[in-house]
Order: C-alpha cells, then sequence, then structure tokens
C-alpha cells in the first residue's frame, strides 16, 4: 500500500463542538495533524481581537483548519460514485482543506495591513519550503506539495476541486460562520449544512447546489451577512485593531530612528526590513508577540508603552461614526487640535472602514474573485445562478456596505486641563 | 451615592455562550472587570493544557469567572426578599465570585506542585496588595478587600456567604462543568441550572436545595463525575502535565547546577528560589511562559531542549495502567533498564495518579472539606443531607477511585538499537 | 387582596421545550388554564395538517397559547418602572395573550375558507358567552371580559397594550416561529428573543425597539421569510388542506343534496347551514373532526369516501407548478379531460396559491393591517420604521410573492386505461 | 432487482427534530412507511396522558417508530463489513426497527390493563394478519412476515438481528429516551449517541459495546434512570392513567349490568367481551376513544360522566405518598369512609404503584428479561458484563425502587358537608 492511500489502523476521532466528531483515517491526513508547522495554528487565534468584545471566541486556527477539513470530507463522501468526481483527487482536497490556512500569522490582519505581507504567500512557502509538512506532502509523491499548493492558490487546474475550498459557499465558510458563532455565542451564523452537504453535486468546474436546496443557501447567505456586520466588523473589536497596527507602527518607526529599545524587537526584525524568511515567520506566533507586547509596557519611549499598556489591559479608544470623505474639514481640525494637546494624531487619532458583500456572482477581472454560487434546475440539469432565482438573494447581491468610525482615546481627552480651548473645541466635534 | 451601590447608567452585558448574557449593572463589578490584574485572567487558559485533548477547550479564566459572577448573580436576584438572606451582602458575594479565581497563574496544576505554590494565597495578596483591584475594593470601603479575601478564604464569619462561592454545589462548580462541557464539545457537563436555582433557599449559614429538586441535583452530581473521568483526568491531558512539570523540574535543576542559560530564565528565578513576590507572580503569564518554552527548544541541555519541543510541539508520552503499589518491582527494573539505555527515568518514566470523590458529605477535620449539599424538606422544613434521600448519590458516596498511570517517551524507546538487550526487557514489561 | 391581583400561595411552573419554563403567579391565569375552554386546545393542532409533512409537529395550540403568555409575561416584566407603563394593565395583557387564539377549530384554515367562519369571532364569542373562561374573567371586573376582547380585536384603546399581541413583532409571532420550528425540527426559526425582549421599549402608542436590537430584529424578520416558505406553505401539508377541503365540500354537498350518510354528520350541521352557535364551535374538536373522517371511510358515495381515506391514510394529491392566470387555456383543457375520464374535477383538479408579505410597514385601510415595527434612536429619543433604517428590510419590504400550484391524484390518472386518449394528453399537460 | 433489494429512484428524507433526517432508501420500507397500519399510529400518543403533565409530549408513535428505524439504519451502517454481520439481515433488522410497536393502541398501559390485552400479539397479528403491512412484507419473501414477526417477538434464531431492537441498550430505548426528553423539553435524556453507534460492535450472538465507549453508556444508563423518575412516572400523570383505567372499568361495568348508553359503546364491544379481532382493534385509535369519552361526558351515569370530565378536562386526582403494605388500617378505614359519604371508593380510592430497575444484568428465567450490556475489552477480545466494570452502574445494579401513591378527588372531598364526621376522619388520614 502506498503512503498516500494508507490507512489508519484505527480511525481516530477529534471531539468538536461545532461538528461533534473530526474523523481521520488517511495515515498524510493524521501525520499532517502532527507536524509542528500545524500545532502552530494552536497558538494562533481565529478571530485575532475578537476575543476582547467576545470574550468566549479565543478559538485558534487550530480548530478552524481540523473543521474545514472535516467539511471538505463529508462532502467527498457523498461525491463518491457520482459522475464528475475523480476519487483520486480526494487525498489532495483533504490536505489543502486542512493546510489552506497554514500561513496565517498572529493577529494577520494588523501584521498584514502594517507589513504589507500575504499569509497566502506564507501557506505556499511552508508547503513548499523545508518544513515538516514539506516532508510529509512529499512522501505522497514528488509534486504533490505543488499540487496542494496550486488548490489552495486557485491554479490548480481542476476547477472543481478549487470551489471545495474557495467558492461563496465553500468549506471554509462554511466552517467559520459556524464556529465564530459557536464560540462567541451569538444567535446568528446557523443554518443547515447538513442538508447544504446533501445537495451540492460535484459538475466539471465547481461545485453546484440542487435547487431543493435554494432556502438553505439563503440561510447561509444571511448568516454570512449577520456575522459580518454582529462580530466581525464589531466596532470594539477594530478599536482593538486600531491599536495593535499603532504599536507596530511605531516599533517600527523607533528602531528605523535609531531608538535603543530595553528589549530588543528581535523577533520583529525582519518584518521592519520586510524580507522575512519563512524560519522568521513561522517564529513569530502568538505568545511570542504578546510577549513583546507585555514587556514593551516599561519601554521609554510614551507612545510605545502607552499603548503596550492599552493592548494588555483592554484600554480601548472610543469611537464615533465618522466618514471621513463627507467630514474633511472636521478631520483636519481635529487633526491640528490634536497636535495642539500634544497627542499624536499619527497614532492617536485614527479612521477605519469597514466593507461587506454579502453575496456577489461572479465578476471576472476582480482580484478576490470568488466563484458564484450555482443552482442546479430539475428540468435538463441547467444551471442558475442564485441571484438569479432567489428573491432575498438577488435584493441583497451586489449591495456593498461601507461602516466608517473615528478613533481616539477618551481618556487622555479628559486628563486635558480644562483652560486648554483645543479640548472645548475637540469635544465639539466629536460630540456635538 | 456611596460607591458600593453606585449603579451604571445603562447596564452592560457581555455576550456568553454558556450562560446567553452576563449582566453588570454595579459600577465596581464594572470596574474590576476593567482592572488589569483581571484582565491578565484572558491570558491564563482555564483548563491547562486540556486543549491538546480536547481542541475546543482553548477558553481562559476570565471567561470562568464572568460565568461564577453571573450566577452568583442570579441566584441573589432569587433570593431578594427571602428570610435569611441580607441584601447588605450582595455586593460582597458578587466581588468575591468575580476574583475566586484571581490569583491562578499559568497552567497552575503544575506549577503548583513543583515549586510549592498554593494559588489561593496569591488570589489573597492581589486583593491585598498594592494592586489595581485592591484600590477599586478599597473604595467601597476600606476593610472590604479584606471581606472579600475572607470569603474567598472560607474564613467569613456569614457561613451562607462562603457556601454560595465554596461548597458542593456552589457557583464555581456550576460554572465550569457548564462551560468546560461546551468548550470541549463533550455530552456531559449538562444539567438544570435554572431548575437548581430556581430551588436553592438561603439558610443561616449555608444555601440548601428544597427536594422537589433533588434530581437536578442529581443529574449535577452525575455531570460532575463523568466531567472528572472523561475530561479532568483524561491522561492525554495528564501526559502533557507530566511533560510541562518535568520542564520545569530540568530548568530549575539546570539553574542550581549554574548551567549556562541561551535565554536566561529571569522570569523563574523567584519560582526557582521559592521566594515569590506577588509583582513576579502577576507577571508571568501564560504568553510569557510560552515563549520560554518556545525559545528554550534551542537550549543545549538535551533534556530540556526535548522536554520543550515535546510541549509546543504535542509530541506527547505514552501510557500504559500501572499501580506503583503493586508493580514495585516491575517499576524498579525500569527504572535500572531506561538508565541503561541511557534514558533519564527522572525525567522520563513517570507515574501519575489521578483520584476523585464525586461526593462527599462533609467529614469535618479533612484538608479539603467542602459542605455538603442539605435538602429541605417541605415538612417541618426539616434538612436532609442528600446522600440520605438519593439512592443513585448515596450510592457513589465517598468511593474514591484512583487511577494509576506510567507515561513513557515510546518514540525514544523505539530509536534504542535492536541489539541492546534492554530494549526487549522493557517493551516486555510495557506491553506484555 | 382583590381576585385581580391574588397571587397564588407558590408559583407554578410549566417544562416548556421553547422557553425553558413557563412561570404561572397570578391566580387567574391559573383558573384560565384550568377552563374547559381552555384544556379544548389541546386538541386542535397548532399547524393542522403540517404533521403530514413534518411528522414532528403534532403540537396543540395548548402548547402555544401558553408560550404566548409567557413572552407577553417577560416583555412586561422588562417595562416595570418605565415610562409609558401602566403597571395596571398587566393583567390585562396577561389574559389577552392567553387568550387570543381560544376560538381556533379543528383544521382551522380549511374549515373558515369553506364555511365562511373567523376564528375570532369565535374567540370573542368564548370570551363574552356563557363559558367558565367569562366566569372566571368576571370575577376580576364586569367588564373584563370586554375589555380582554376588545385587546384581541385591536379596538382597545390602549394601543401599547394592543401591539404587545398584534404588530409585526408580538408575543404571537415571536412564540409561534419559535415553537414550530423546535417541532418540525427545521433549522430556520431561530432569533435571539432575549435579545428583542431587553431592547424593546414601551411607548405611548405602541411597543417600539431600540436601534441597538436592530440586528436581532432583521434575524427575526428573516426566520419569518423562511418559516413561511419552508415550513407554512410547504406544497406537501397544502395538499392535505386542499382534500380536507374537498372533504367537507363534499359532505355540506351531500347533505344538502339529501345523501342518506351512514354516520350521520350531527356534528356538523349547522356548519352546513351557516348559523353555528357558540356551544355547538365548541364541542368540534380536532378527534370529533377524525372520528367522522376515520368512519366515513365507508360511506357509500365515492367522492367521500375516498376523500377520506386519502386524509386519513395520508394518500395525498401530487402537485405542479401552474399559474392559472397565466395558462387558462390548459386549465381548461385539463378541466374537460377530467370530466371525460371520470374523475370529478371539482374535488380532483385543485388551485392552490399561497402568499406573503415578508414584512410591511404601515399601510392604513388595508384589511389586515398590522403595526410596523419603529427602532428608537438615541438622538432625541426619535422613532424610525425599521425598512428605512436596516438595508436588509427594506430590500424585501412589501413585496408580495405568489406561489401556484395545480393538485391531482396522480394513483387515479394512473389507472385509466392506457387505450384513453384523455389520460396521454393530459399526462403531456402535467409533465410536459 | 428483486424487491428484497429495490432502491428508490432517490433517497427520501424525513426531518426529525431527534435525529435531524431520517433516510429512506429501500422501497419496502418507504411503502411500508404508507402503509394505513404505519399511519395509523399518528393517531396514537407516544406517552399516552403523559402531555396532561408536560404539555410538549404530544409526539405519536409514529415518530417514534422513524427514529428507531433511523437508529438501526445507522448502526447496520456501522456494522457493513465488520466481521460477524450478515447484509443479508440488513432488511429485516430495518422492517423489525420500524414495525416493533405497530401493535400500540390508543393509552396502550391502561387499555392492556384493564382488558388484558398485549400489543404485542398485535403486533404480530398485524404483521401476519391481512393487512397493508402483511401484503408489502409478502412480497419480500414468502416467509418474510413470520421472520420479521419473529425478530420483534424475540424468537428469531440469529439473536444478534434480535439485540439490535431488545437489550438494555437498544434502538427502541436510545430513541425513546431522546425522543421524549426532546418533546417534553427535560433536560435529562441527553447522552453521546453518536459515539455509542461508533463503539457496537456485532458479535455472534449480540450487540457489544467497546470499553472504550463506557462512559457514553454510564451516561445513558443515567438518563433512563432520571426519565423513568422524572417523566415515565410522573406523579401528575399516573393521575390521569388512574382516572382513564376507571373510565374503562366503569363503561364495562356499566354495559354487562345492561345500562342504556346514551351513546353506544360500539367500539369497545369487543373490548368488553375479552375477544378482539385484529380489524376491531385496529380501529380504535385515540380520536375514537376520545369521541367516546368526549361524549359520555354527557351520559346518565353520574360516575362515568364524572370520570370523562376530568379525563377532557385535565381535572385530576390528588395524591399522597401512601404504601398499601404498610398502611393496610388506614387503607380499610378510608375504603369505608368513602362509602360512608358516598364516594364509590371502587372508582374514587386508588392506589398505584411504579417502580422501575435501572439496571439488569442477565436474570434467565425472568418475565421481561432483557440482554444485558457487555464491554468488548480489548486484550483479546474478551467480554465483560458492564455492572463489573462500571463503578456507577454496579452502584445501581439491580437495585429495584417502588414508589407508591393514593389517588383521590380533593374537590369531591371538599364538597362534603362539614357536620360530617367522616369528613374530618378522611383528612386526617390524608393530610395528617
Amino acid at each position: 500500500m502506498s503512503y498516500k492511500t494508507e490507512q489508519l489502523h484505527e480511525e481516530k476521532v477529534f471531539k468538536d463542538p461545532v461538528h461533534r466528531y473530526i474523523h481521520v483515517k488517511d495515515r498524510v491526513i493524521w501525520d499532517l495533524i502532527g507536524a509542528k508547522e500545524f500545532q502552530r495554528l494552536r497558538r494562533i487565534k481565529q478571530l485575532g481581537t475578537t476575543h476582547l468584545t467576545f470574550h468566549g471566541a479565543e478559538h485558534s486556527r487550530f480548530n478552524h483548519s481540523l473543521g474545514v477539513y472535516e467539511i471538505v470530507r463529508r462532502i467527498i463522501q457523498n461525491f463518491e460514485g457520482r459522475p464528475n468526481w475523480n476519487p483520486a483527487e480526494r487525498i489532495l482536497c483533504l490536505c489543502a482543506a486542512l493546510l489552506h490556512d497554514l500561513g496565517h500569522g498572529p493577529f494577520s490582519h494588523s501584521f498584514e495591513k502594517v507589513f504589507r505581507l500575504d499569509h497566502e504567500d506564507f501557506t505556499r512557502k511552508i508547503i513548499l519550503g523545508k518544513t515538516e509538512v514539506n516532508a510529509i506532502l512529499k512522501r505522497v509523491e514528488p509534486d504533490f506539495p505543488q499540487q496542494v499548493a496550486d488548490v489552495i492558490n486557485k491554479t490548480y487546474e481542476d476547477k472543481l476541486v478549487v470551489s471545495l475550498i474557495s467558492s461563496q459557499i465553500d468549506a471554509d465558510r462554511m466552517d467559520y460562520l459556524q464556529r465564530d458563532a459557536y464560540f462567541t455565542g451569538v444567535s446568528y451564523g446557523h443554518f443547515d449544512m447538513e442538508r447544504i452537504l446533501r445537495v451540492m453535486r460535484p459538475m466539471e468546474d465547481q461545485v453546484v447546489i440542487k435547487e431543493t436546496g435554494m432556502h438553505a443557501v439563503e440561510d447561509y447567505i444571511m448568516s454570512r451577512y449577520q456575522m459580518y456586520w454582529q462580530v466581525y466588523f464589531h466596532p470594539v473589536t477594530r478599536s482593538a485593531e486600531v491599536i495593535l497596527s499603532k504599536i507596530l507602527h511605531r516599533a517600527k518607526h523607533l528602531y528605523e530612528e535609531g531608538y535603543q529599545f530595553a528589549l530588543e524587537p528581535t523577533h520583529f526584525l525582519s518584518f521592519f526590513s520586510g524580507e522575512v524568511e519563512l524560519e522568521e515567520y513561522i517564529e513569530l506566533d502568538e505568545s511570542i508577540a504578546l510577549y513583546y507586547f507585555h514587556m514593551w509596557q516599561r519601554e521609554n519611549d510614551n507612545i510605545l508603552k502607552d499603548l503596550c499598556d492599552r493592548f494588555m489591559n483592554r484600554r480601548l479608544f472610543k469611537y464615533i461614526e465618522f466618514n471621513p470623505n463627507l467630514q474633511m474639514n472636521e478631520w483636519m481640525e481635529l487633526f491640528s487640535l490634536f497636535k495642539e494637546v500634544e497627542i499624536d494624531p499619527d497614532y492617536y487619532l485614527v479612521v477605519d472602514s469597514s466593507s461587506d458583500l454579502p453575496y456577489d456572482f461572479y465578476r471576472p477581472g476582480e482580484e478576490e474573485e470568488r466563484l458564484p454560487i450555482h443552482l442546479l434546475l430539475p428540468k435538463n440539469n441547467e444551471l442558475k445562478e442564485l441571484s438569479r432565482q432567489s428573491d432575498i438573494v438577488e435584493s441583497i447581491s451586489g449591495k456593498k456596505r461601507t461602516d466608517h468610525k473615528l478613533y481616539f482615546p477618551l481618556d487622555l481627552l479628559d486628563k486635558i486641563s480644562d483652560d486648554h480651548q483645543g479640548k472645548t473645541r475637540i469635544f465639539e466635534i466629536l460630540f456635538g
């Protein structure tokens, strides 16, 4: 028996609060889970700073990765014996599902933005580089690592395989919506996945949904919409992200200026310079990052110190609705006033905007193109794009919504002497 | 209005996956939650290494502390206006509930055992010492911190108040059973808390349960039993604890021998010396500890390095049933054989024993005495100890069960040359 | 103490699968639940024939009525002490909630349509007539029955009270969505009622929702939409309703024609004549109706007999999409063909149309006007109609959707001799 | 393809609130579900009068029968390909599971006791008699009905097949515990069935459980214990059963005495005479029975009339703890006193006793013998009876508990003139 098809002597199960049980029978999968690069995902939270808003959301990417694997496993189980399904792709799908988030670092959102990184690059690098994961994949076939990377990269030629991991209704999204709902405890995020799995059908270049399952899919789309606005874009979470980004900016700035750190930012140096090697990247998990933020609470630089204290002790910025496009003058005046009262606006006056497209049909050429959802009609096996069949989806389709907030440290503003003219004006602008 | 009775302008709610919502209306409680010593509990997992067995169990002590507070809040709400209940104790109960676990450090179980610490000492020290928590409590009344500490310490004179936090059916246990079941995903740990809360009645020196609620309490006792054996004493979790303890032992040993660390164990020095000051203790949260274990994977000492690699990458010891009392000879032979094959048995051959008393009525003078559960019979308001009324509880009452396991690194044993006589004998003893 | 405010010695609780517990402390409520007209609701299914599609949906209107009562009780508990809330209305609200569906008969939908009845008339008659319920209500105050009837009738002058029972987001709808979802087992129908209850505020003439609860309300609106299309308008359920209506039509027709029943339709006589007295109405619960349908399986009339057999043994009509407005010719041709093959189209060829307005803002003068949902904005306590604030609701607001189906007995059609020309043509029209 | 192995063109699914979905692919099963004798189970409540205590428990035996089928289907799915499992028995197991309760009548408990019937006899008769069910089974193979009857009767020679339907941990019990818990809403009745199914293994003459699943089984045993005492033996339910039995006794008595009924008990005649033919038995479902009880509220006989009013309008008897073995004198005195005050003790003074054996290992020769649960130990595939391995089960094993209650109409007693000496004495004995 080849390593590719080797089965464990006895099936292993993981107890999972979302899918009840996660089943592993393939030796390859079992070995990948044990690889140190995969175990590292235990030290990276799935939702970054969201636990500062929803205290239950402390689950890791390790959790989520197992969940995506399990969903793909169940989809494939249903596909067995159906037309268009090539059983030889099974283990490839499972590996790609399990490893699709391997390149995430701590607080990916902020780190990627500040240091211009892309976690997908690092997923690829871990799969193709000199790692335990790579060694395991190579035992399957010499070019198997490349195939896995291609699937995750959406360049693999069998688009059906790609669509399991990346489409408007892929295993990734189905897992995170349910998982994040479970751990935050919100009542959104529930939909009938069992039904969706049963109505999925493999087609030549994509997974489609039998029309009888349309309402379950509508429910999924609405869950997604609610989770985005209730959880992922929650303004308190964004406040923590804002502070985190400013910590990274400040540390980089200080380093570039030659500031003498009490705790040298050893693990950050390659990030500052913009040339992050794979080993350095893997090294920096969340406990390492927190170690630095923790220690930097005692640096001499007042800004770095203050921001780290805020982040570690959840002393977040307050916020108001604020649209910088429409309120340019206020924005500029606030900027000057902050300088005047000696609160550096580069770190303490921040606009953050979030936007979401609840459902989009295919628009070729777009950067982040996701395959749309197609329904399979019983007559002639015709396909129809979801929003053409569902009133509900049609009504929200392509409606981009953006939410702008202005973040600032109310506690610092309160401390400005009341004599100071600027103080009154600032409060006037902020609170009307 | 005094600080003691000050109410927030608007009630704050936390979304909680276990109790749905946690309600805060008292200013004191709100301020305590914001104190840095309380926020620190976010960086300490509720179940230590259990997430290496049940991947969902990544929740922190912050979570649990809020939960215990909420349960006590609901109990008190039901007590209002009843005989024996003194409303003046309300805020004291809430504070004690919220803060009862404040002194926990990272992986408390192992740290306490290796360094002979007691987290309850530190809870007291944080409450009474120079901390943000202490400052807040003092604003209530100068001796309020002492009162809170007394309640947690079970020395407070109003035993009714004490029993809310520490008895066989206190808010602490009711929260953790449900919470740990929720996050691990196991089906044990459920019982009808709403019913139990409704049948709780305040008596002079304890909380008692109306007899009509007996079956709900039986269910709670059985949940507890199942959670102990299915989750808390899971042998895989204990394997991780064994490795962790050995890391701490090794690091201490190396330090005492004058070993030159690549990364100096600065944060551990006071632990090694046995004189841990409050500030040092608070400093050491889980991300700090993990930072060291992470870095020590690259130390020169083979044992420290190997143990840290095992802990960080979940390469745990295997185990067999093994009762050292009955198998003294095998134990001693194994010990010698391990030495012979150059695997240091002090670090690589470990017996671990767990035991539980599922329910105990009061036995005065015992170390870990917990108040028993009393039922309130309708006739004459007579009290009766639970196990005298419930067949089920009676049948398991006082039955101590102990489980012994022997832990060892199977991977290292496998690597011993097959020529080596000791190898065969070791496998013979271990696997028969 | 007056009967109006009399409290039970000890609170009574009912275990409820949806709201966990239903709490009764008022003597009036307790007595009403024990009244025979209320107990009668145990013998009337909440969802008529839906259990023939979703086998779990066997719950009665008794269930639902308790649920509506409990929700109103919780709403009022939150209202206590707030401006605009008059505590004197409490017991009136509770009674109206409990009794609002009292006048439902068996399979109300079909009975009302065939016999031109209105269950709301009978609710009023039971409350005001010579019944146990009336006697209990009169003990509160002589005109209390009238007040209760007015609230249910939406003519009570305090519109705030009315809106608790009848508005776009009243206790009635919140209970049935959740309850029907629970018993059918579908995954729709869930929303965060606890949150909605907490953000409800009494205003002069209606209950409004604090803006922070908007997303929970959106979720509720979407649940409603899904429940309508997935459960309430399910085509299989409608097939059973079609058959039931035809049984009633046939029995009436036979009676009017002087047909000699083997089992005289004693309980139906007043329904046939159109003059239903209160006592006769109350008499006819679901077990009585089923007794007749059961016995009529052995009547001599082939149509009545066949339809009753179909209903009792779930031998339902099949259906196709069919819009009679657009397919008039096919409709007329089918009608003739059915006659030709001797299948009476009056009973065996039926078009059924369902339509729903998922959310409607107030449109005065409409027949079935329901109060719209208003959000309470924090600024100046301004009110805003929901669909103006919510993109999602706006997008589905006022969109009436109609679904047309044609029902017919496929088994009878199959039995027509293949030689018969009509048969081929019928199948051609039906299945293309 | 033979009828035995014929598959539906497309799998049918039923939405089930307990098992989420029930899957049917076999033509035989689909046809059996459509048979009128099976559809009749929709008109028989699973828990008889329990809905008068737990209002949610209105579910029918139809529900439960589908559930048992589904569990057996899942068990067999896991068995496929394992040693000891004969795939040819598959359809036999499924049919026996689906049909095992076919012979239940309305309120079986009372009817069987009063008329000395056994629903198992009727299950057999329906399967072997001239019924739609029989015709379907015969199409499989001529002696297939007999095989199905034998499995249900526990006389089938392959004991492995029998044990799926009748043992201490069979599909029947696993379904009803969960289903009854779901519909009543109690928090007992939950256990990890998914895990139990996964650790079930077929052996030559029984299903056994892998030792690793022992704790899940313990949980199941405890659920059973709690459901018995909290739900099945609830004293209020037993009050309704007592009244029901007395209605049946009275009607039989009146009939035998030649009483002239206003509504002749046509459907009951064969029950009174003790010679119930199959067709008569099938005829009497719950709506028929309720029709009579409803109508008999207007009989001339005061006892029949009163008892029917009590049953229909839930005016139940009150109860006290009363052990007739220990309280013989009181019992006899009460009996005389009731006669004296003209309340017929034969109908209005009733002792009811319930008892349960929570878990019993095999005791050959006993009337209601159930196969015990055996654990499969990993060493040598040895079997061990559960109570020898589980402390918890051992502690409750074989402990029979009996609960005695005395039922009486408190309302009638209240109405006795206070002058009457007997009244005082009655109250003295009853309430001390």
